[in-house]
């Protein structure tokens, strides 16, 4: 089952209220979705997760494919089982791992081969593999297979990719048997306006009931990022989600929510809550900093997260620079939170239908 | 305040059911102390302590006054809100890691010189600054600062040795001022009995409301330990709780409860579970081991704790050979859950008045 419903059209931007509905509950985008690499949104339980308002995570086939197996999570009752989260799941195609993690053999018409960066184990991954291990998993939306260059890239050689990655989406299409998964297609081209627009037709020909924005937040400029975000969004049907892959800071999730994007994932709110930094209302704040040593308030004081709710800024700090485990945990609760309440912030305000402001 | 109240002897053994009350909560006894070192169980939150049963917990007087530093403790509310936990904390002396973990100056009649093992800065550590430390933390029971000696050390030693720690502990019955919290006395005297009765004599008669036994589980045989643990149980006085100190393996507990003891405390739960080793109800299980690799059976299908309720040894193997932080919490959630279940069933033993057979 998916549904997609467009409650709400901001008249102050492209931005819109949506509500995805799947056999394991409604994702209310935009939608953030933490995520779990390996089975695990790191350092939280999925209560955490849950409790924090996430209400679909990220799982990559990549990493899930080499440790433990698909085939293994498959036989202990998919993903949502191994890992105890009940709520939609969405899984990449072990794509942009392989191209940015895996040793890279070759790309073939086929599909890719690859070394693991776990053990050095060879494995090839074909667009029907990437739907074998996915349908696995057991994810609720799965991503079709594509190529991802390093950028910058010629036009020729983009244009080739993305015409390989077209070839690969509809092989994963016509791979894809089971109906209660549902599948999204991606959207490549680069920097290359030219180039998107030929990748979008393609792909919405296609016909996928999603479709994502690829290869951005690669390293290019914030204003091309947000220009092609922008240009790639409205070659999309808008009667279907549109996801934007790896993406992003919280000012991204405003700033291409108001490009009319549904979707989001990124590591950063976990990532750099194990560094240290956190995410407030009025700004980051990097809790190793001397200044917390004995400040008293939470984290945010705007924040009605469980570290909010329970822990000083100085309890934290000592926490993380006496290497304690549970500050990794704290401080992940926090910025997933916070990731959470900005997002349900902008749906309120196209809801109002009042300029968006999260937070404020 | 500070009771403690037999409920009932035992009649197959020494071992007796007992109650501590305290202003923050009651004890009931035998009862375990999971270890909060640096104002944490670590790798679980202050919630994941009490849902396993754990009453009380101990803190680490030595990590907390080089980091974040017991006045800052103090401003902060003390070590209870500081961490948030509500309910009964003993806090150590401080001796113990001087002697085990930091690099020591010199023992003089005033106390202990000794440089921090985190940064080298020197210290100094006397009856009186064990007082005022503890008292900063504002923990419900606080030790008397002891010398430890490694084993073996030969007897005349030995006897200085208890007659400075029997000096020491008077003075800090002296030092302690503040009536809300409760000073135990320790009997050293290492492995032999003469010295053992001699240290116990001191100490009872400096008046303390509760004694414990130190200077064991420092490398001894088991019979050793359960002969001394034995023989300085008996003779302390029966109205008071005794506790022995740093102790120890499941079977341990046992024994020592068989003898009389009242309270223990020892990191080995949690130390083992970031290790991937668990207590179970068939014994110990290395969830590292290949064999778990598909095995859908929770840690310990006999146990109700988080972990086993929600997650497969397949799972959690999974997280720990993948280095997921998740796993550490799961784990210890476990090992304290088993050890405060191991506890329970020998209270009810106790309470049924039939032989001790924990957990089976």
């Amino acid at each position: 089952m998916f549904q997609f419903e467009i409650i709400k059209q901001h008249s102050y931007s492209k931005a819109r209220l949506g509500k995805i509905t799947t056999s394991r509950g409604v994702i209310e985008t935009p939608a953030f979705m933490p995520v779990g690499t390996q089975g695990s949104v790191k350092a939280m339980s999925p209560e955490d997760v849950e409790e924090c308002g996430a209400q679909i995570i990220l799982g990559n086939t990549y990493h899930l494919f080499l440790r433990p197996g698909h085939k293994i999570v498959e036989e202990l009752g998919g993903l949502h089982k191994f890992m105890n989260w009940k709520k939609p799941i969405l899984t990449d195609s072990g794509g942009f791992q392989v191209f940015s993690l895996a040793k890279l053999a070759k790309v073939t018409e086929e599909g890719v081969q690859f070394q693991s960066h776990i053990d050095g184990s060879k494995h090839l991954l074909t667009p029907e593999i990437a739907m074998e291990i996915q349908q696995s998993l057991g994810s609720d939306i799965m991503m079709a297979l594509d190529e991802l260059l390093p950028l910058p890239t010629e036009k020729s050689r983009l244009k080739s990719s993305l015409e390989l990655s077209t070839r690969w989406a509809r092989r994963c299409r016509e791979a894809h048997t089971d109906t209660e998964q549902t599948l999204f297609g991606i959207v490549q081209g680069g920097m290359d306006k030219d180039l998107r627009r030929e990748s979008a037709n393609q792909i919405v020909d296609i016909g996928f009931k999603g479709h994502a924005i690829g290869g951005l937040s690669v390293g290019e400029e914030k204003e091309e990022l947000l220009e092609i975000a922008d240009f790639t969004a409205d070659l999309l049907p808008k009667k279907s989600p549109r996801y934007l892959m790896g993406v992003g800071t919280p000012e991204d999730l405003l700033n291409c929510s108001e490009r009319g994007v549904d979707m989001f994932d990124c590591v950063m709110p976990t990532r750099n809550a194990r560094n240290g930094s956190l995410f407030t209302r009025s700004g980051k704040l990097n809790i190793k900093n001397a200044q917390y040593l004995k400040d008293d308030l939470p984290i945010d004081p705007g924040c009605a997260c469980y570290t909010c709710k329970n822990y000083s800024r100085a309890y934290i700090r000592h926490l993380f620079m006496a290497n304690e485990i549970l500050a990794m945990r704290l401080n992940s609760i926090h910025n997933i939170a916070f990731y959470q309440d900005w997002m349900r912030s902008i749906r309120e305000a196209i809801q109002q239908d009042k300029p968006i402001k999260p937070l404020e």
